[in-house]
């Protein structure tokens, strides 16, 4: 694998993450407005395959049909000109004052209407852009007071609100599947389905649980102090890795949408290994589009915007080079095997042993012995951390 | 609701809880262990209803046959004296050096059909009892470093383990339900199903899920910066809700499994007040055993402990029946209209609307008045958590 | 105590709080800007003393002369006819993009100087009002990455300009001081002097530290998670605690900014309690404004507003009743004595002691019985806290 | 620099490091007591320069006289036969019951007293063993309640410990400087000088601050989210940092005490490269021992305690080649001069400037040029992480 990214590494990168103008809750922009064309044309030439919007990025909330028209066409005109495409569109249900208490789960009836109708919309334009994924972020969705809002009822909106969307994109027969992103807090203090694990709870509740899957955020997951390669390996346990979004937090705190490997880098190499490998026990790597979802530092000019953008790609680049050096180092292989990685994938009862089978297996509790696992049957994790930490770093062989 | 505890208030207290000894990271025991005799006797005395315990609360790890049959009689014989029911029991997974890796996602195979055996065996001893729920624990189901663990195989181990489980209750005709008891960390750097979220979509992927629910702890889901109550809630709405345990925590930080109502007050109002009464959009309430595991202070005498078991039932009284006059209150329904609250109860679609039907109607969209939220159409949360405040503080009436 | 505020219990708030338009990282503003005459006739109206403000807040960053004059005048003016007084001033540093990278430590001298030159204008304007003390937020001041921002240099940079000032207002003569108001993170990733302790220990570098003091903020420390109360006790302890923000915060997440007593309830009544009657052992009472520095939330209209204004300070004074309260209650007098807090007063050494007498002491060491710490000697400290925890929910007496 | 460590690099471990055995708040020990010789032959073999020690971890806490002294010169045969030397010693105020609130601070006066004695003994077995810091760390001096203590009377009798326990070093003519290690909460609730900054402000109040500096320890400060070079960086501004704590912590959460290198990686290279070279902007490095508070995790046997020692020194030595490798790329300082990080050296007042003048510099103010910093003027500031990235995992060269 090279480190110069081309196209067949399916790196996205949203409209709103390098049209980032760096208005923050302390300070204005520092940046003025990015031109569509140019982001394509950008995009293209920094090897990345696809670019990802929300309709307000596209086109201001208000535009009318023509000028909505004009903008949709001229980005269709980049992307034919340069061959990037579009592989996910999602909705903005979170800027304009109309959805300050949220959009599905508005307490406001109408609101939650106007919603719908928004999404609805973009699932067009979705579908008349080929892309295959839709995500849904429910920003707004959520409460600063526990009173202000039924979660139960909020679950409910969201969920019919789900089922409509499902319905129309089964009727349309669009090739779209949603994935729900999560977030624990900002800009609501508390946010409906707040850590990929809430939202993968509540797609078992849809009436077409198939069509939505779950796009976790590294820095989202992060902000609750979870491990995101954890986190993602669960969804791809339950099947459910429909999309994801790369970026680098620094702890618990505010989002901070750094550049992708700034953050937590143990968790970053340990999250490319098992995207491109699979666990180390042998189970399903992830095969989708590596997306971006960061943003250019307020600091930077346009130079440094595209520096950022350079950079997500090459550390994605480099820890996957160090994550295929660390799965072929043969001492890598042997520390695994003492640690017993590859017994885990081994079935805890024998083929058909079911309990009245494990209960006569003396070997398994009566003669079973215990006091060996004091003073001894150590598992070798701290060196198999070393071992990774090195090929992390680069420094072996 | 007066605010001596009775049994009809469905107290239970873990063994562990009063029978804590101060160990902690830093230091030895503060506290003698306690006999099992005495704090059956003094929880009755106080007015709680329930006993839980771990299997090896009751007796050590490596109890002969005899010994452990011995401690069970004197327990049931306490039990038949005071009127003490055992609602929940639970196995000990976590504190003999065989289960350093894990008990059920250990690394070591032997170890897993240990685990499996101990809680086979333990789960007919819940029977005997008459306990109708099971709780299960993962505390070091987990890892360090994220090389050590395979987390999908770990995820299968798990299912293999409570499928078995859930066929050996079956086969037995055991009236018992499981509750899986989230946690994101500690005593491991993460733990498998870190949250309810976690939990709840993992019980999708098991063979039997109407057997199994979840047992969400305050301290646990507030470990990783998460809003109990909401939390609580989504369990609610999946039908999840088999257990809880109550406690007190402080922010992000380490287990402090302090009194109820000594951590954070207004999530605990939030909390009461939809355990009591449902929500405020009128979903449903839990109808189970309001459970403490909590830690007596280590800096506690026995004295201290039995004032805490005291101060626990007492907060979760008074903060329901600050919760019943909150509901109660004129000015609070009138709060909840003006902020839309029952609204959310509405569904957003007319009965029967389809994506056609809504696609179609233009109030929802085209004549929708967006502008009117700027400077206008405020929610009214900021008063409503007021006298919610208010009503929590007892400053009303 | 009344519950109903007036200028004698000082209360003040800054005008960027109830000006506060709803702009957040995800959304513009749900509000338009508030007249500065209107926001000071209303304050008064609900029984505030005071007004505090940015430079930014009362006129452009690039108001010319005659502007910036003509808004100093309004609210001159709007001051003299309502009472309301301006106990303090502070300058904007963070929201123009010439300060992306800091003011007063930004790597760019020439920002530096003009940061130095805004403030100077600022204290003259802040004298001119006859506030007595400048606050000096440095929010921008930080880094986002290690290698950008040598530490020491920019503490270096800092002690600088904090002397320059504190030289301008003595060599003018101006009865002010100065207070330093220290927060862990946001806007910037890290921010320099990150908590109260940080800023404390920043003084003591300082050519003229008895001018400078801390602002501590309630969201501010809790945001690094830790005690706000006890952070003022030790401000209090050097004798630093110039002034302080009063708000709310849910935990370790972005800057909530929520209304006093709607974030950790037992920590602000732990904090009134100290500011109205100092330390549980007689140590000093505050004496000074109560400021508020929150956000109304962005749900809500000018009704919505003023309401968060209202809730503020009523729940400061329903604490501070209560604290009143606690203080006179004769069992929580015993129960501080059962728990030794008064003994923390008396000093550990005899007077005159030093260490050979210590060590000729047999009965501090030699004669000790420790063991009598095992099994007894318990602190009472819960039975006490359910004191504060029922005195706080008025559900005593 | 070599990867192998040496004697040279001045590395130490506290012999609870590698003696830990396990204990932790849900399980029991996994290994059995290390022995002292052992101990102090393995770090020699390993390349370790130092021990250091609690008095309990040496002997137990009722130690006979002739006990203890057997155990002392055992320990200095070991140090005489291997060269490892001790370079600080601490005292143990926190594992026996005694300490259950503390031991300088306990609301006890003849708890205080005890400690205070305990540790005046201590003071002259680190002196009788060479020692040249002695560490304090009060980790049981806190509360879970706020009403519990009096934090100014508890600094106050903080105070007058140091004090007296400065004057004994200062009577005797020892050669020992004090180190305080902050902690923000665990095994308490809140602990008193919860970071480094709250230290640094306390020393100001002592008697003799020129005898006291900080300790700071790498999980310690990341527990409540502070960066930890940051901070590091500060205690070299005050000339305070006595001695440090290297290890590593993945967020906010328990104490974790991992291995060096394996917590937050990037922060670990920012303090390398600061602690060998200074900032980067030209100011002061660090002159003591590397001495790592690490525990060697409960899933290892000795021969994994062992490897764990190793992993820290390899990690030190690994930052520290790639940090010269980064001060020695010419693209690295011109990438620093472009982000102007040397430009923070430079004073931003000219020699003997004061504030008239910089009111009469016209280019500071009235004709500066805020708006080229809209759109322009970048920092840079992610092409300098992502150089530093880079050298952090050895891709460059």
């Amino acid at each position: 694998m090279s480190r110069t990214p081309t196209p067949a590494d399916r790196f996205s990168f949203g409209l709103w993450t390098i049209g980032y103008r760096g208005i923050d809750p302390f300070g204005g922009p520092t940046r003025s407005a990015m031109d569509t064309r140019y982001a394509v044309e950008k995009l293209a030439e920094l090897g990345a395959a696809g670019l990802t919007f929300h309709d307000d990025d596209l086109f201001p909330f208000d535009a009318t049909d023509a000028a909505r028209r004009t903008e949709i066409d001229r980005l269709k005109q980049a992307l034919a000109d340069t061959g990037i495409t579009v592989p996910m569109v999602t909705t903005n249900l979170f800027s304009h004052p109309v959805f300050k208490d949220g959009g599905f789960t508005s307490n406001d009836r109408a609101v939650r209407r106007f919603a719908l109708r928004k999404v609805l919309r973009n699932l067009d334009l979705a579908a008349e852009l080929g892309a295959r994924t839709f995500v849904m972020w429910g920003g707004r969705e959520g409460a600063e007071h526990d009173a202000a809002k039924d979660v139960q009822q909020a679950l409910a909106r969201y969920r019919e609100a789900a089922d409509l969307l499902a319905e129309h994109v089964t009727e349309r027969g669009y090739d779209l599947r949603f994935a729900l992103e999560p977030k624990p807090n900002e800009p609501r203090g508390d946010i409906l389905l707040p850590t990929l694990g809430h939202a993968l709870a509540f797609i078992d509740s849809l009436e077409r649980p198939e069509l939505f899957g779950v796009n976790p955020e590294v820095g989202h997951e992060q902000m609750a102090g979870l491990n995101y390669a954890a986190g993602v390996a669960q969804a791809l346990y339950h099947g459910k890795l429909f999309h994801l979004d790369l970026n680098g937090q620094r702890g618990i705190k505010y989002d901070q949408d750094l550049v992708f490997g700034h953050g937590d880098l143990h968790n970053a190499f340990a999250l490319v290994d098992l995207l491109e490998h699979g666990g180390p026990g042998g189970t399903p790597a992830y095969d989708g589009p590596r997306h971006f979802d960061f943003k250019p530092a307020r600091t930077e000019d346009d130079a440094g915007v595209w520096d950022s953008v350079r950079a997500n790609m090459a550390n994605y680049l480099l820890l996957a080079e160090r994550a295929a050096a660390f799965r072929a180092d043969p001492e890598v292989q042997e520390a695994l095997a003492a640690s017993k990685v590859p017994e885990l994938a081994v079935p805890t009862l024998a083929d058909g042993e079911g309990a009245a089978a494990l209960l006569a297996d003396r070997t398994a509790f009566e003669d079973f012995d215990g006091a060996a696992h004091y003073d001894g049957r150590g598992y070798g994790f701290v060196r198999l951390q070393q071992l990774a930490t090195e090929h992390l770093m680069g420094a072996r062989g």
